[in-house]
């Protein structure tokens, strides 16, 4: 087996660091964040830091780098407290990839990845046509993580979309038959197969299969 | 194309609307954390909420779920600052899943599931002998999200162990060849493989597999 120590780590050329670091904590979420600015540009950009964080109230979290930079995602986010989160697909990870280019202001992610803008009952911000799971959310409040200096973001989900086959009985939805990716380090994608779904544990009780 | 507004949302049946909206945000991590109690019964739980932080310096994230009743996780963390996360593969899904039932204080899941205490270089805290990717962890810090009354613990990643053949040149660590494995909603578990690794992208330029 091979040992990292702290010191290891902290010696390794930085590009090796962040490759080992961000595939160390598993597979990630995948998903294209969409916003518009006050201007009307709208904004598309994957993120792997989208996690579940209750059902009740439906809220999710992920993580801004930090705002030394200008982040179209962020300012539009302030600006009018609304953001779609889009499943990316096998279908389009390149695409999906290449929004995480620095484009400048005023240039839309949409337009040159070739992903479509949707509009979907009065919401004023674009989901990606693409996506087979949209989400539409409204942001709730933001945490200044001081170890690393990023932001994170709390939205509410208020809006789900989704194709009608992939809901299963229960309300579980197949990312599967979705297509949906994950993301492991910084740039490798990977098509997940479900195994199984297991029962509710308890102790002195094996778990069964429940698919 | 299914709808479910805020509306539709808030008055599904609780279980339901956990699987939906569990489900909603993509695949998650698939870690347990092992922790060791001031009595000296170690402890291992589920979690499917880590999440990649920062490299430099080398953090991870997780959410604890509301302190109401007793977190031995979290009284663990508390005690002694110390906790590990080890990667669940597709062999252990079942044992791993068994320790999301809830034992009482003084029994401990390493026992009760069959998955076996390992403890490397002097780490004071048991890791996951079956896991292939496994992390010493020093809490950090913690911040209590308001909005549903979790935690957000932050861990320093100073140790990470691993199977030789799983790390490619440039660092990245292939999942895949590791078998872990990843979740979605709150109990399925599913096996990625690899798609493509994708070369940094700019504007104007099409990205490239790098795999």
């Amino acid at each position: 087996m091979k040992h990292f120590s702290k010191k290891d780590i902290d010696v390794l050329p930085s590009r090796k660091r962040a490759h080992l670091i961000n595939s160390s904590t598993g597979y990630k979420s995948a998903n294209l964040i969409g916003t518009k600015s006050k201007k009307g540009i709208s904004n598309l950009a994957i993120f792997s830091s989208v996690t579940h964080l209750s059902s009740n109230p439906p809220l999710l979290g992920f993580i801004l780098r930090p705002l030394a930079v200008t982040r179209n995602t962020y300012d539009n986010i302030t600006a009018n407290k609304l953001f779609t989160v889009n499943h990316v697909n096998q279908h389009i990870i390149k695409a999906a990839h290449q929004t995480s280019a620095k484009y400048d202001i005023g240039i839309s992610e949409f337009y040159e990845t070739g992903l479509s803008e949707e509009y979907l009952d009065d919401f004023p911000i674009p989901y990606a046509k693409e996506s087979a799971i949209k989400l539409g959310c409204k942001f709730v409040n933001e945490y200044f993580i001081h170890e690393n200096e990023c932001l994170l973001i709390i939205g509410a989900i208020e809006h789900i979309y989704l194709d009608d086959s992939i809901q299963s009985e229960d309300g579980w939805l197949n990312l599967e038959q979705a297509e949906t990716v994950s993301i492991s380090g910084l740039d490798s994608y990977s098509l997940p197969k479900v195994l199984d779904r297991l029962s509710y544990a308890e102790p002195e009780k094996k778990v069964d299969s429940i698919l």
